[in-house]
């Protein structure tokens, strides 16, 4: 919401006074990177847009007190008529605030996983690349708490539990969010009080994409109906069921050690030693033993891992069961086997 | 939807033809119903709406032929006027269906917890009582999946992780739930096609109701945007969260066992123990340190623990966390102390 910030922000510079907005995303900046060694590249990867200004600037301000080099990445999807244009202007703005070095680097975007899925994946391909070349071990997204939020709700669709609700990850190999826990009307009131001109995204009011309308439609009528908070609520919820999938998935790990082992023809997993399991721990250890017999992880939905717990723990001398990629799964004599075709 | 369903269903005995979703609502009792020693005597609860009257059918159906006894309880909320005459109507419906004992019992709902959670609160009471005095052991409620879908999204609001978004049990002490993987528009479909006339809580339109509007304003605008499905997805959510809620509930009481000493004035946790547990077990174990050292279950946020989970693994030499019932927590030579009034 620039507009509602315009009018309390000036940039800090000439009131001698630290906005709040400000403070606020420079110390989630200074939370994220606080643990990197000194010298260190990180880069901000920039759209132009608020959040992500105000993300660089915000690291062109902590990261050298810190120790570390800060510089950019544009990324140019080629999607918009005048996208190199707008890149050009990020870069630029970026290295006004100092970040060196900065990079622009154009993407092809394919089709695959929908228009948004296709988007991201050349994105975050075009952030490692960077990363990389420039020796670089973080790169920092502007991802806001209202973003988490959005994940949030369209991980609801899913339906397939806490993986699926824990929505972004604060810290993903090189990529990190500094930003989750900041909204966005606190972001972009950081990039007006910085005196930066954000670009506004005409995707961003594209009901064509599925998030727009949950960020248009969906929350504002939750927001109207549960009270305001939900935003947070929800962005609370993604840290909280984060947490859980890593436990359980940790201790399902475990279990499949023991209990699952993998031959040259099929996946054989211990019925007496899942059985006595939590459903929580020996469903998730079912489901990597299916991952490890060849399915493909985003096939395989909580009722295929249902059906195969079944044959353990409901056993009525079911036939087998079909997964995907044509696996199947069959009890056979105290063991669950999970191979091509198999059958009892 | 009963209006849907009148043009396809008619008492089965006419036709000689089981209707869907009868078959649909006795399988789902079924079920329920299948590991109870014979004699068990179960009750359902009916307020003469369609969802109940459908589950008072089945259970009429099923349990002699499971060698269970089935009776009904009606409880009069004397909260609409005419409350004691569908009371009534909706007894006389039970009786006929063969359901023997069948009770009526009148409550006074209370002010505590808001007009849902007074009325919620009053009605399991009566259950409860009513299930004693007839000596059943379970005592049916009709909830359906959508009804399920509702209380996880009114679960969000509060952003308290697994627990608030596991939603209703299928199974809690005596209550059981056979419905929670049934439709609303199913369970309707059954009332109609075994010819009963379903009472019409004029409650369920009256947007004074938080899950109303959810019913009839969150959740069509969520199928709209994340597309058919939805409902279902937010009760399989329910099912799973629950799950690893159990799971990790369990996993922490062990943890508690070992890492949390109570003594008679305060709660002492082993910082060494818990800090090599991973995150969702290691709160779960605080917060029941919390609850052991006198806070209240419904006023000890994500956040309270959050602060003291701080204690134990970012530790900078914070002063106490105050917490609810003026208890606080404190870091001291290794452990954190948890009681009223105590500081560092």
């Amino acid at each position: 919401m620039p507009g509602s910030a315009d009018s309390t922000a000036e940039p800090d510079s000439k009131r001698g006074k630290l906005h709040p907005s400000i403070a606020r995303v420079r110390e989630a900046v200074r939370t994220a990177l606080a643990e990197l060694p000194r010298e260190t590249t990180v880069l901000v990867a920039c759209s132009g847009g608020a959040d992500s200004l105000a993300l660089a600037a915000a690291t062109a301000f902590e990261a050298p007190k810190l120790g570390l080099r800060a510089g950019a990445v544009v990324v140019d999807h080629g999607l918009q008529a005048g996208s190199a244009d707008v890149a050009a202007t990020a870069a630029e703005q970026c290295r006004s605030l100092g970040l060196d070095p900065v990079q622009i680097r154009a993407v092809e975007v394919g089709d695959e996983g929908g228009p948004e899925g296709a988007a991201r994946t050349a994105r975050y391909d075009a952030l490692r690349d960077v990363a990389d070349e420039v020796g670089a071990d973080v790169v920092l997204l502007a991802h806001t708490r209202d973003d988490q939020a959005e994940t949030v709700l369209l991980g609801l669709a899913r339906g397939s539990g806490a993986r699926s609700l824990a929505a972004m990850a604060p810290v993903a190999g090189v990529l990190r969010r500094p930003f989750l826990e900041v909204s966005r009307a606190t972001a972009a009131a950081a990039c007006v009080a910085s005196g930066l001109r954000p670009w506004r995204d005409p995707h961003n009011d594209d009901p064509a994409y599925k998030r727009v309308r949950v960020r248009h439609e969906v929350l504002p009528v939750l927001e109207e109906v549960l009270g305001p908070g939900v935003t947070e609520a929800l962005a609370r919820t993604a840290g909280l069921l984060r947490a859980d999938a890593d436990a359980l998935d940790v201790l399902a790990a475990d279990l499949a050690e023991t209990a699952v082992r993998r031959t040259e023809d099929e996946v054989v997993c211990d019925i007496g030693m899942l059985e006595v399991e939590p459903t929580a721990i020996r469903t998730r250890a079912l489901r990597q033993a299916a991952l490890q017999a060849g399915c493909r992880a985003t096939d395989l939905t909580a009722g295929h891992v249902a059906a195969v717990d079944a044959l353990v723990t409901d056993w009525r001398g079911q036939r087998w069961i079909d997964l995907p990629q044509g696996i199947r799964a069959v009890r056979r004599a105290g063991f669950i086997v999970l191979a091509p075709g198999v059958t009892g």
